[in-house]
């Protein structure tokens, strides 16, 4: 995963022991030797074999060849393809670059498997390259600093699925993330201590590079602008002083679009950051604006009028076109989120669209190039499935010419902060991301989720030997809450419940920047394996096409779980941070009764009573609204059985 | 864990929430403001709470008091102690020196727990202070080298339990790992390209002062030299070529004690690690010389006899005294392991005694300063309970004079890495070292070996929060060897089983320092927890003593695994990593069937069938015999249980 373009397996498969070695020919650069070493080491971790020291000439069991350079700066639509063949005595790596080395080893790694024989990959012929050009991850330094060893293992886990760009937020009214030279204010008032040196920012970029990553930085403005304010409140459309934020939502202050003294400002601020960062593209954010601000300061009204600008949309749309030239002023390709783009906004500027699909279509109808962003939400604890199928040419943009198709880039998943910390950052953007790279990377025919679901289970086992954290941070959650080194019952419970979808868990209850996320809630993936198999066998035992093995698994989840409440509740009690979920537990078990009892029935081929029924279809729906901030996601699943009881 | 020398409980628990701050009063410096940001750091691991930044001036929560300065380098025998009072509403720790304080923040951590309030620590007043001013901990990174990161995180665990010397065996027939400017062909053609920097060890020693830790480096000589010899044949008391070693064992290279040359070689290599290294003491070695190639040597032979020495072993005093000289030139003070010991050794020479008890008090009695290690090999896979009871003055030591005994400066664990690698390392460290830790620091009585194994529970989980991968390690590596993100029955089964104790494993088969180590054998603990438990269980039932729901509870354990080899057998068989495991598997399935049957005896109160019972001794007593490197850890209490249906 991500699924490559063109495969023709072979017979037998090519053995991985001490013997294993690496050769590299035709062209070579640090970037390949790095990247070759990296191999082994993931590789050593994958099997437990020392490799570190296998890269020599030749003979080698794997060979690499190399036919020249990629750019100094990794540039949009560098050829990426690379072709892979596996044979059971050795493998034969070539590319035009060493972008294309990079993904085939990662192809490579995928396929190994342990086997009877040892580890090994199957015998197989690859040629692979990308749909997309453009595909991205968005990480949100601003509302939770996440420490550069964080950014790190996420560019490690991009690396693995082939995505290659990095998309850094890194000012919001939380948090001003990047040490500024020119206005070191910046980052003394509007961080909090916490911010990226400029050497820190360099050696990201460079650790991107050499994983075939582009890094493009984000300063939001006008608005999601306080933490700038904090240190520079001249620079503010109100009065101030301003604090750094320590609430979640969109807030009113802005930069002032009137004063030249704003575009002086942000000229040496953007002059400095196109600096630091080698990348063509800057993005300026532009998103949100509430224009309460410019509503309440007389002096920019009488502005707007004198220029003519009859709303605050017009007047951001001035202040997005000044903002341009200052960015081309430094040599940077312009990029904004939706709100940036006007009927005459240059042709140059790229649109990362998050609203909704009309904007992506409209964008490319306009001769923009643009991004897809809406619907790779990974903030919003969707599944799998639900990322999988947004294509960035499906929907409306479908109907697009060849010509406009040819404006949409790819997409990017965006993993906003607000209810993450570096400690659970991992389970949110994996391994849910690498849907979202194979929707970017594979041929847009493929759709099978029972399949995507298959592989993404491979993939999120083997990004753990990148060194990510989405599955060991769970159970590690877990123990802390509980005080127990392997709170098994604490385990079960876990498994049957979800954070709620899109933004409902900010009305459940009120969060700020400093409120522990150490509830059950934030210790669980945004997707239950164990329910969505549930909720499979159930859909099957309802359609009456359940095997006598499924039915007893069913049994067998549904007797865990009602018993498990007994079992649990002294432990939820011990602990002030799980006696919430006291209810959550004895909930499953209730539902879990009701499960049992339906299958009876259906065994039985007995018709529920009805009133009976209705009860308990009424019982599972308030089962399934949220608790402790959290979803229930085994009731919809016996409500399945419970209504198929009736129908019998 | 350590137990503290003094403690007077107190009434009521001292909350930590968000409003948890840090002062620190009276002397400070670098070390008390990285270390008190470091104990913030973990504490927010432990609660989920984010204290990055509430280091702060009075009035605070949590307030520091440090008399003055420590050591600019830290020496043997500082003042260590520390007082610290945990009220309802505050908390005071204060010490004359830095040292103090750092082993009192780490108190506070032990103490800290989740309750039904929220995470809190217990009121109580503690007066504390080592028993031994050497505590430590050698790791040997000559045969299975250990980047930086796995020191460091080794260096925290030690910084957690108090211990305050690291003993770096540096140097080995396997490779010579320490970046020599003087002789670069050491590393050049001695490291197989694995070696630290000389910027890496000044880094390491830093971390190391940071937490309190005295880092000493050790050189072996004149054997176990091969690694050195092979840049440097000239200094061989063989005819050479040499080469890297890549087997495990005592051997034959070493250097030519007769040829002045070799004195000035080393005289400038100890010249330059002593200022590396800024530690008082200089360790050594001088172990396990075979003497072969002196005997081979015509040269030698004739030297000796021109000299009077007798023997090897009096040629080795000869070599030891001059490299002393050496050392003390450098103004070091000579460590070496007990074969340094001579009658006429300097009286400054500390002696580490890994042979026996009798080697210790030996050079005690000589007044020789000297540390225990024989009886901490953690290398070895003895049980917590066996490490936890040889006591520096027990034994032998016990006979001691007062004067004596205050020669003897404490004790190392001792981590060999002949079978041990990045990844399992810290598994075969902790959290048994833990209880030797306790075993340096705190009073000698304290021997409730119970008491000890409750509380090393709690610290190990606790260790996870230090970054060490004692506990995760064991799963990542099951799931490695069967390719299952989860194997369950696998799981089962490693619980039961151990590696041998003892050199025995290397007589089983055959490791070279290429060998994979990512079997089962290397993935399970030393001690199996799960064994320790059901042995406890069946002394119990054996003696009639126990409980109807610990009669349950023997029984679902053996149930358990009676049925476990019918689930496990397809997984075992799909890996080649696992098919050594069937027998086991069988066996254990078949050591529960009797266990089962046994059980219904003892419950029924039904003597069994004499010839039956011996039958079963016997199966019971090959089944406790080694098979894929594993010893079956429930085969001995299941006998217990067959011993008992007889004796009835």
């Amino acid at each position: 995963m991500p699924m490559p373009k063109h495969v023709v397996p072979g017979e037998g498969q090519f053995l991985i022991d001490n013997s294993f070695s690496i050769g590299l020919e035709g062209y070579t650069d640090s970037r390949l030797t790095l990247g070759t070493h990296r191999f082994l080491n993931t590789l050593s971790r994958e099997t437990g074999f020392r490799f570190s020291d296998a890269v020599q000439a030749r003979p080698a069991r794997f060979t690499i060849k190399t036919a020249g350079a990629s750019e100094p700066v990794q540039k949009l639509g560098e050829d990426e393809s690379y072709h892979l063949e596996i044979s059971t005595t050795q493998v034969q790596l070539t590319a035009p670059n060493p972008l294309g080395v990079l993904h085939g080893l990662q192809t490579f790694l995928q396929l190994v498997r342990i086997t009877p024989k040892g580890f090994s990959a199957p015998a197989v012929t690859i040629d692979d390259q990308p749909r997309f050009p453009w595909r991205g991850l968005m990480i949100d330094s601003g509302r939770h600093f996440m420490p550069v060893s964080v950014i790190e293992r996420n560019l490690d886990g991009m690396e693995a699925v082939k995505m290659n760009v990095f998309h850094w937020h890194l000012s919001e009214d939380q948090g001003f993330r990047v040490e500024s030279k020119q206005f070191p204010l910046l980052q003394e008032k509007g961080s909090g201590g916490l911010y990226y040196t400029q050497k820190q920012i360099g050696e990201v970029i460079q650790y991107a590079r050499d994983r075939g990553i582009r890094v493009i930085p984000e300063f939001d403005m006008p608005c999601h602008i306080t933490a700038l304010l904090t240190g520079y409140p001249q620079l503010a459309s109100g009065t101030g002083p301003y604090q750094i934020i320590d609430k979640w939502g969109v807030f009113d202050p802005s930069l002032d679009p009137t004063r030249e003294s704003t575009y002086q400002f942000l000229d040496r601020l953007i002059g400095e950051m196109a600096t630091l960062f080698p990348d063509a593209n800057f993005h300026v954010g532009g998103d949100e604006c509430t224009g309460k601000e410019w509503d309440a300061n007389p002096r920019i009204k009488s502005f707007m009028s004198e220029h003519g600008l009859q709303s605050n949309a017009a007047l951001q749309v001035y202040f997005a076109k000044r903002v341009q030239k200052l960015v081309t002023g430094h040599h940077k390709i312009t990029e904004g989120w939706d709100e940036v783009l006007q009927p005459d906004t240059p042709r140059d500027v790229v649109i990362q669209s998050w609203r909704g699909p009309t904007g992506l279509a409209q964008a490319a109808r306009q001769g923009n190039r643009v991004l897809l962003s809406n619907g790779y939400y990974i903030d919003l604890n969707q599944s799998a499935a639900q990322h999988y199928l947004v294509d960035p040419l499906g929907g409306e943009g479908a109907s697009l010419t060849a010509e406009q198709k040819a404006l949409v880039l790819g997409g990017e998943a965006t993993m906003w902060s607000e209810l993450v910390t570096p400690e659970n950052i991992d389970s949110r953007i994996w391994p849910r991301t690498a849907v979202i790279a194979e929707r970017l990377w594979s041929p847009q025919e493929l759709r099978d989720v029972d399949s995507m679901y298959e592989r993404l289970a491979v993939i999120s086992q083997k990004l753990e030997y990148y060194g990510l954290e989405h599955q060991s941070s769970t159970p590690f959650m877990l123990q802390r809450m509980s005080g127990e080194a392997d709170p098994q019952p604490l385990k079960v419970l876990a498994a049957t419940v979800q954070p709620p979808e899109g933004y409902t868990r900010e009305g459940l209850k009120e969060y700020y920047s400093f409120t522990p996320l150490n509830r059950l809630v934030d210790a669980v993936p945004p997707e239950s394996e164990t329910a969505r198999k549930f909720n499979n066998l159930t859909k099957l035992i309802a359609a009456g096409k359940a095997s006598p093995a499924q039915w007893q698994e069913a049994r067998n989840w549904l007797v865990l779980w009602r018993d498990n409440d007994a079992k649990l509740r002294p432990l939820l009690e011990s602990s002030e941070l799980t006696a919430e979920l006291i209810p959550v537990s004895h909930t499953l078990s209730e539902v879990a009764a009701i499960g049992l009892r339906a299958l009876d029935d259906l065994e039985n081929h007995r018709a529920a009573d009805t009133a009976m029924a209705q009860n308990n279809v009424q019982m599972l729906e308030a089962a399934a609204k949220p608790e402790a901030v959290l979803i229930d996601m085994v009731a919809p699943s016996v409500e399945l059985l419970v209504k198929a009881t009736s129908t019998k």
